[in-house]
């Protein structure tokens, strides 16, 4: 066992203190029956027509253990989604850790053992990885960063410009919003038993592509993180130069996600998810598309939330609950920080 | 043009101003005429036989800028030189960056510009990233990852494991050692100007290139880096159960390094490289091999170093330049701490 139970500056230096923590605390974790590199993996892709997508995160959010998650989950399923969101089959996932000195290793082990255990259910392989260790108050705890791999299909290669978006087109999302920035905020200010939310954080490699069997026609997929659900519709809409309205009261948002919201001060439609798809589809396969989104766990609350427009071009507009209509733009600047 | 001239908590938001960040700083130095996707990148992988090779590397060199380079150019090359170990032909690299709230964004912009150059030179391309922007002492400056994908065909899969040694087979480097750790620990004491050294990071894709040409059954490649020389040869030995012996005389070491080494107070063996390869080659094969690094500009001083052999299994020996014999062993634990 790996004596003192917390990380020094020796860990991160290439000696024997290195090597034990990568034996006990990462091979232990990612090795399995399978191989996990402390270098290069060498790994097997898929042939035939297809390309390979690549995409990468870091995650700062603090506090690391919140409810319904901790920073190793969250990695892997940031990193699952980007690549889910592409169109892409996941496969691979690199894992850098960038720890401070004096963290106490039982922590990252917990955090190890939950990147692995949402790998097995993402069904991806965490391969390879790196650890480094700064000095005490150097850094705040734990950073992680994913890069994941994943193979993409050239009948999907698209999917993630969203250049097939015609007006006419429905956007859907696979439930409630602001769930996961609200329980990281309550974790933050002590008050996460009080307030009965978790995080949504979840993987979405499934439900992707039970969507995409049943929608194959879908235009566009994008996980609605940082910036919240505003952030994916109004860089699709600026991008493309479309218009896009939402229905507010077609938005899904929990009781305890909104009343956090309120307390806050916050616009839930600018609150980062962790588990949350807003898909674009014709208008006659949205019917399919619902459906096989509310048949999977992790979209039981989906709903049809807006349409796509060629009034307004590059403008997002919100129909609101009272009757009004109200312009979403991107946030300016900062809204919470370091949630993910 | 991005105001005001320092990183705020806002650009790591998901919002306007991060999207400004990612157009005005990555896509214009990663972008050129190719893609650099803020999400997942969707790229072409060589067809046939052959694996992926994934690898990925985290870097918190303090400080960022030192004599030959900077943490940009360390965090291409580092990744670059794993993949080209491997044996694989580096492709595609992401990028992620932890930044400190004030970080000059003049710096940034250098770093980001450092990567892109060094990128070209090693063949590879950056093609996609992510930032995040954590409160003010809650990281040191800038953190960055760097992920890279290389393809690496049938006949070189076995060169990271190292099996296929065997006692007789020859080890080189391609020049001299401690020069990257020496060089960011003088400009770390402020003595950079002085000590006349300089960081010896570089990409090493070509000059392994080059020597699989010219020796095809070379036997494993590693670069040492964290850990230094010693800890290449410790692991290689370890982890196949065969003897190492090497010259110390035979081992390249600059004047300046040696007196920094000296001052300090350490043993060059131990000391990082940034851009020196181990090779193990058949004996036969050594003299077009050493041919090779030779007339390659990264391996001018390359040097055969030493021999594996079936004596003192799981052992190191340096016989040293007064005629004795030590034994080489790992690091303990620290020795210079945020060297890469």
């Amino acid at each position: 066992m790996i004596e003192p139970r917390e990380i020094l500056l020796g860990h991160g230096s290439g000696g024997r203190m290195g090597r034990q923590l990568i034996e006990e605390v990462f091979l232990r974790a990612f090795g399995g029956s399978e191989s996990f590199a402390p270098d290069a993996a060498a790994l097997d892709f898929p042939q035939g027509p297809g390309k390979l997508a690549f995409t990468t995160d870091s995650f700062v959010v603090d506090p690391l253990f919140f409810p319904g998650g901790d920073i190793g989950k969250l990695a892997v399923c940031g990193t699952v989604n980007d690549l889910a969101a592409s169109g892409a089959r996941p496969l691979y996932l690199s894992a850098g850790f960038i720890i401070e000195e004096g963290f106490p290793l039982a922590d990252l082990m917990a955090v190890v053992r939950s990147m692995a255990q949402t790998a097995r259910a993402a069904g991806v392989r965490v391969v390879c990885g790196d650890t480094k260790v700064v000095d005490r108050g150097k850094c705040d705890k734990l950073f992680i960063n994913t890069a994941g791999v994943g193979w993409l299909s050239e009948a999907l290669a698209g999917l993630g410009s969203g250049k097939a978006i015609r007006p006419g087109d429905l956007l859907l999302l696979n439930g409630p919003i602001a769930e996961h920035g609200m329980a990281v905020m309550a974790a933050r200010e002590g008050m996460a038993a009080s307030a009965e939310l978790v995080s949504d954080c979840a993987p979405l490699g499934g439900l992707v592509e039970e969507l995409l069997r049943a929608a194959p026609r879908t235009r566009f997929l994008r996980d609605a993180t940082r910036g919240g659900l505003s952030a994916v519709v109004v860089e699709l809409a600026e991008g493309l130069g479309l218009g896009i309205e939402l229905e507010e009261e077609a938005i899904p948002l929990g009781q305890a996600a909104r009343g956090l919201c309120e307390a806050f001060g916050f616009d839930p439609l600018y609150v980062a998810n962790e588990g949350k798809m807003v898909a674009v589809v014709p208008p006659e396969e949205a019917p399919a598309a619902l459906e096989a989104l509310r048949g999977h766990p992790l979209g039981r609350q989906a709903a049809l939330i807006g349409a796509v427009t060629a009034e307004h071009p590059g403008r997002v507009l919100l129909r609101t609950a009272i009757g009004g209509i109200r312009v979403v733009d991107l946030p300016a600047g900062r809204q919470l920080p370091r949630i993910c």
